[in-house]
């Protein structure tokens, strides 16, 4: 070791760490919020403001908060306004039970690390509700300080071993970057099994297959992540595929983890969300009462957006009692998710019922934003076809493109020279001189030698109208610039 | 690999999570909830309730929120509320401040996830009024979901290595345990230090070489862990004190990692809270420049109590700019630090100020909060000094008391022999038999053959007096039965 300089460098630093990669927050995000800045100082450029299209962020892009979740919250955080005759009945009472459930009657109490009792019991209720009846015990309900903190728990439970018996983790390619970042930072081995961009990113069994089998000879491979709705790629799992992915994993011995964050975000006709939890239930015992699986939702995408409180919930099924207690252990080191969290998520799970005083306006709210993130899906997947060298899959669910484009040669050379993905090279450009802010393909994974770019569907629909012209535009002299 | 049963159980986990231990939740507060839940249900106890004096968790012992805080975040919850005036201006203009630093003017859109820019500016000029004028760059100061995500961050920074190299820490005996589970959990090396409880838990610094020079023959130390005050000992280090320990990291080449949770509670005459930052701005460029500093504050402690929030930041010193790049990086894969925590840290940097509405409120509820726990301190000390078999020092800080209890002989054997430590069947024996719920001292590490436990001084002061006096009465009886 050297005798001078600081201890920790970037060569004495946990090399895991350094592994790690996140591209919705990655540097192209960094140069945004630089021209950001630029602007604000009056320097002069091509565009007036930076379009943050780049992470599914929804407040950010001018969506509204549902006025009964924030009523809620405001009395959970300033008990006083109990007494105030302008608030309604129902968010009075909802606060009033949340208050009840925590120490001192107080937001401000840790909480249990499993998440508060009440909040638990009624997100079971939720999931027995939203799966038909299905049963949910509170007990498989952990509260968590959103989806990523609850599937980074989980990884943190399954890795393990060395060399050939290092934990394997399948994902999906494309796939939401937190998971590739939770595997590295874990020295977990990642295996890619790839979306089928031909059949509307379909989940193909016998890619699995073939992923698995290679995976078989250098590591050990234990679970499966899915991702439905999927991120980034919006497609929407058919009942029969996720019968299928059940059989597989029960088949190869692997553990399920669901990632259903945007459970609620379901747009094309003919698509329907169903979750894993209820057709592992429908399957019958054989798969039911084997098969491990842990889902996670989280109250930062649906229709409510709220991102910022970092709320979310993991059920888990068939875990082993004694694997159970080792997850609650580990919890209690971090305490407690966050309480304001924990109450949102409360909302999202039990809001405004049928005769009471917030319903009518809580369904219109959820309507309306609904309504409109379908019109943008839609939206987005038209004009984008329209451009010669883009093609897109329909945006049947949550809340991003990914589409496919071409890049001329000359643009893929140039980019290599300058030691960037052809797709960061393409998005880098389109930053500078639109500033349009997407992530390039290569962030979240795709087939060798093709290009993507992912754009959240979220800002409002006349910036939309404008952003997609703007990409329309970029991309036909971008092609004309390298032909 | 078994072909049936389940995928993970716990001879198939990840083992460093099977190490992690955390005694303040652990099994004895598990018994607690359960004898809570048998008291509710009617069972016939020889108590009316559980007191909870495991954890600091001031709310939930009915210490009441500061309500200029609570105003805020309930504006910042539902914005409507800034139309309403019955909330003071300088709340309004605190909420519309935070509200203007979030995407949309929402809560719910994610923040850097470094934190909120002007929030971390707040805590910079914060830090230069606390450190009489020693400059902060806003660019150092991490926010975080409470000081444990902050340490536990920085020590998966630190951790690298195998064998021989792997990384050792340095943590204080007895010490907080999310040290000793963090630890666990990266498979670092645990190196401990003893304090001195002969003289009122100080630290000296011959020890501190001691466990050192041990250390380097199986492992190559690489960070300092200080909590002042001490948790869970109580004890405030003397600028001296820490003027050495800063020149023992120089000399050793170690990284300084200041919990400093508590730097509002400090009660005992004489003694005065010094950050490590400014003591070692105060040496001299030779190490101001030089020594590898990470400090850790919360939102959770000193007079505000606000656990549930999860907010905290952290501030580093001398950090290379390429581990501080890493370090943003790893944030950014959990996005952000939960917003309204943000918030609730912006207000405790940034109260009411002289001349605005909420000041003089605001000052008289701090310092009613502060000088309670004074008292708080004084008494416990006081009470239990009284029992024979009890030996307590000064609570000159933080939020406990520690004492050193003698526990005979016979007592011991039966402990063993129902494979318990034996203050945890003390502490187990006392829950079962007052309803008091503390933790015993080998959750937090003592030099072998001592015995403790920890006992928040939290409670309401008359609350706390029959406590003491059912503590003394336990104790007596305690040890006569063993004697």
């Amino acid at each position: 070791m050297e005798r001078s300089g600081p201890v920790l460098t970037i060569d004495t630093m946990n090399p895991t760490v350094k592994n790690v990669e996140y591209a919705v927050r990655g540097p192209i995000v960094a140069r945004a919020v630089e021209l950001e800045r630029e602007l604000s100082e009056g320097m002069k450029k091509p565009f007036a403001e930076v379009i943050k299209a780049n992470i599914g962020d929804a407040h950010a892009m001018g969506q509204q908060p549902i006025t009964f979740f924030r009523q809620v919250l405001a009395l959970c955080s300033y008990p006083e306004l109990l007494n105030d005759s302008t608030f309604p009945e129902d968010a009075k009472s909802r606060a009033y039970r949340i208050l009840q459930s925590c120490g001192g009657n107080s937001m401000g109490s840790y909480s249990a690390s499993q998440g508060i009792d009440s909040v638990r019991q009624d997100v079971a209720h939720y999931i027995e509700r939203r799966d038909g009846g299905v049963p949910c015990d509170p007990d498989n309900i952990y509260l968590t300080t959103g989806a990523s903190d609850g599937i980074m728990t989980m990884l943190k439970l399954l890795v393990c071993g060395e060399g050939a018996t290092r934990t394997g983790v399948m994902i999906s390619i494309p796939q939401y970057p937190l998971y590739s970042a939770a595997l590295a930072e874990l020295g977990a081995v990642q295996i890619n099994y790839y979306l089928n961009e031909e059949k509307c990113w379909s989940l193909d069994i016998s890619e699995l297959q073939r992923a698995l089998d290679e995976a078989r000879h250098y590591c050990s491979p234990r679970a499966l992540c899915i991702i439905n709705p999927g991120n980034p790629t919006g497609q929407v799992q058919s009942r029969q595929c996720i019968e299928d992915v059940i059989r597989f994993a029960a088949k190869e011995r692997l553990f399920l983890m669901a990632d259903e964050v945007y459970q609620d975000n379901v747009y094309a006709e003919g698509c329907q969300f169903h979750s894993f939890k209820k057709v592992l239930f429908e399957m019958g015992p054989e798969y039911s009462n084997t098969v491990e699986l842990a889902s996670f939702h989280s109250t930062s995408k649906c229709y409510m957006g709220e991102c910022g409180f970092r709320g979310g919930y993991m059920e888990v099924m068939n875990m082993d009692d004694e694997v159970k207690a080792q997850l609650t252990k580990l919890l209690s080191v971090r305490l407690c998710p966050p309480v304001p969290g924990q109450a949102l998520m409360d909302l999202v799970v039990n809001p405004p019922q049928p005769g009471e005083p917030s319903y009518d306006n809580f369904i219109k709210e959820r309507t309306a934003t609904l309504s409109a993130l379908a019109e943008k899906a839609k939206l987005t997947e038209q004009v984008l076809n329209t451009v010669q060298g883009i093609s897109c899959n329909p945006v049947q669910g949550a809340m991003y493109s990914f589409p496919h484009i071409t890049i001329p040669e000359k643009a893929i050379k140039e980019a290599m020279e300058q030691g960037q993905q052809p797709d960061m090279f393409y998005c880098m450009k389109m930053l500078e001189e639109t500033g349009i802010c997407l992530v390039p393909g290569s962030g979240f994974g795709q087939k060798e030698g093709t290009y993507h770019f992912r754009m959240t569907i979220l800002p409002p629909i006349d910036k939309l109208q404008i952003l997609l012209i703007k990409v329309k535009e970029f991309h036909q002299k971008f092609t004309q610039q390298y032909s």
